[in-house]
């Protein structure tokens, strides 16, 4: 039972040399690649992306999409609103399962989904981030050790606002000072919602080994499950 | 350190005869009365109506509002989008307490604060609801026997889609075979809200002694905390 | 990848007549039953009961075990307090998965990883129990209906004196008029743990279709994440 | 209604020059100066000692105390097993509240409420340790800034092995390198459990302006609530 995966970017900083010549493919390239790494072979990948026709996820597509990644930074408000509510629509009623990424934290859609402002401290100082993990035990752990480091990545510091996560799977050490809940794991609806916080498009984050692991365990945790379907509303006696 | 409460009501159900019967001063004016006879007089509190100028609530209400009370049934829709922002940011960014009480689980500002479809099944026929208290050492217990009854409410049942609870204080039994997370916990940006299912506007509910007790329980607890105000966005770096 | 299960069960009441006609083989015959019919094929098992030597958990099984269910009732004092520091050591430890089942809520193992006095109200009245999904997106929900029931079932009630589950699966309704947290997760660890409240020895549950699915999506939800294995202790500096 | 709060210490160190000089009355009449300070006079607090007969728990201490601060280091395994289960009893059946502080995590006690192994990683280095509020809306962060610092402090360090804190307060930045969930609230039967992480003895710690309130806040919320005392086993059914 393969996991269809699409990898949603608004693709901008990519047209930018700088980070073309860290992600030659874009930053949904080098996600995509991680992905297809996978020794399981559990992924069938595609990329989306902002500027192509129904902004990259026509029904055709989300809806045959069981886990979507979101990558976007500068290009949050021009992501429709229609769309965020059918993407939206599919985590909570269908139960496609969301990887938010880095700057996707502030997207329309995380802050539909989560209900909160959304909002860190940042800053761009090239900080060296250590990203421990918290839960051992945890599918998303699998295969990492107790801590990795990011030579350089753009710094998010709490307060994170955002609900607590239902699990706290990473906790980052920042070198300027700051802290992070960076792995942070949500139900909402039937769906299941990853936060992953490293991915600043000028440092070649997606192409730590580390990191290519944890989009692998999240895709595969966040796959949707064959669950009840809940019926909502008026509803007759069961017992009399 | 008086707790400045308002409690708002649609008030439409109020005017009906039959809730006149049970509720002469309106449902605000109940949940009011239970709020003021508390023994340790914390609590400052006043109605505010949406048929009132500015929906009840203009700035000088609200933000002079520590913990929002919210009743709200038929006329969700008829609440502005722009008054939701208002009451949202304020729970958010200034801390202010809510207390969603019975149908305003579907309320716009409780959908806007959970980020989920927030329905459940629903159903009147004059159920017993059995309330179990689930946490005996949270504040909102305080007071309760290990359970009690309601002899008639409205039947709300799961699958009951919300976030999961932070902290869950009570699920209830109906007569009918549902249960439900009736007693709901959460944090939200620098606010607390709790949700409280008991409440139809065509029982007592507002008149039985736990309940009340749950009220004043429950905006104690809401009440803003003096904590930090975090600041969000571009960070000077703090080690060097 | 197979999944190594030892059902350990005290096996006493299966030797009884009544029980007997329902579970010819033990309530770990039954179990490990429902576990072989997986048609994915993913479980390897076998059971271990109280009067075998080592109580039937021997180092070569125990250290062979991904995860233990649990049965027991009426032996849990029996239980060698050394066996029990064994189990919780390989799940705290090693990621061993747990699935406490029925009344093993209150066997040694549970007490000693819940931290709690894991006791609640119960009776033998026969009384119906429906259970609720309260998570459809959890994998341990896979296949299951909104809710499904148990003609007869031994009623356990709230307050279940445990901590807060970090996940919680099920709620149960009981025809006397209790709820029950039924079906609840934890990490400890860096291990997993289940408990599941259906299971009295004189009825057959075992045999039920929906619980025979719940018992095989908690032994895969369960099963050891080879994730980090954590070093505590004195700890050389990282940055300097 | 005044909270009664014992601070039980094992007085060791506090023998020693070096944290004679810096607790001249020992960490314990540091801690009771720091509850003492309260404006709003909420606590009669007294101070119990390892050396003292019982213990310096004997019942009629015991049974009059609403919060237990617990400071242990070099002494855990001095403490009698007795005491450790009349401690555990007297917060899981009667709602006493206890304050857990830095080293007390890898006390009997803590072990005993927590059910894991309660280590983490240490040194001391002279890090110093930045304290970041990550739930700004909770009772233990009144009065506190986003952040504050100790100069100085024995670093802990992730993995530490407990359950996933029910409400997480605090994170700690280390300079050395280190992250830990610092300020950790538990449920645990009717009783309130606090972790607190910073306080070795060597530092002036306790003395700190943002410390001192963190003990007083955390005093407060670990207070017991009168809520049901919820009874076990075997139970009359409610609906015929």
């Amino acid at each position: 039972m393969a996991i269809n995966i699409t990898i949603w970017n608004e693709n901008i900083h990519d047209k930018n040399d700088k980070v073309r010549a860290i992600y030659p493919e874009g930053l949904h390239g080098a996600i995509k690649a991680a992905l297809d790494e996978d020794e399981q072979k559990r992924f069938i990948t595609r990329a989306a992306l902002l500027d192509q026709p129904d902004q990259g996820l026509p029904d055709e597509v989300l809806e045959n999409t069981d886990v979507l990644f979101w990558w976007g930074h500068v290009a949050h408000d021009k992501v429709d609103d229609a769309l965020v509510e059918r993407v939206w629509k599919r985590v909570i009623s269908d139960g496609m399962g969301m990887v938010l990424l880095h700057s996707a934290h502030f997207s329309k859609i995380s802050k539909r989904l989560m209900g909160t402002v959304c909002r860190s401290k940042w800053r761009e100082s090239g900080d060296k981030e250590r990203i421990w993990v918290i839960e051992p035990g945890h599918p998303i752990a699998e295969g990492l050790p107790e801590y990795f480091e990011l030579p350089e990545e753009e710094t998010y510091g709490e307060r994170f606002d955002v609900p607590a996560p239902e699990e706290l799977v990473f906790i980052s050490w920042f070198s300027g000072g700051e802290v992070l809940r960076s792995g942070n794991c949500y139900h909402r609806g039937n769906g299941k919602v990853f936060y992953c916080q490293p991915g600043h498009e000028t440092f070649p984050t997606y192409l730590d080994t580390n990191i290519k692991k944890v989009l692998r365990n999240a895709a595969a945790w966040a796959a949707p499950v064959k669950g009840p379907v809940p019926t909502f509303g008026k509803y007759g006696i069961l017992e009399k």
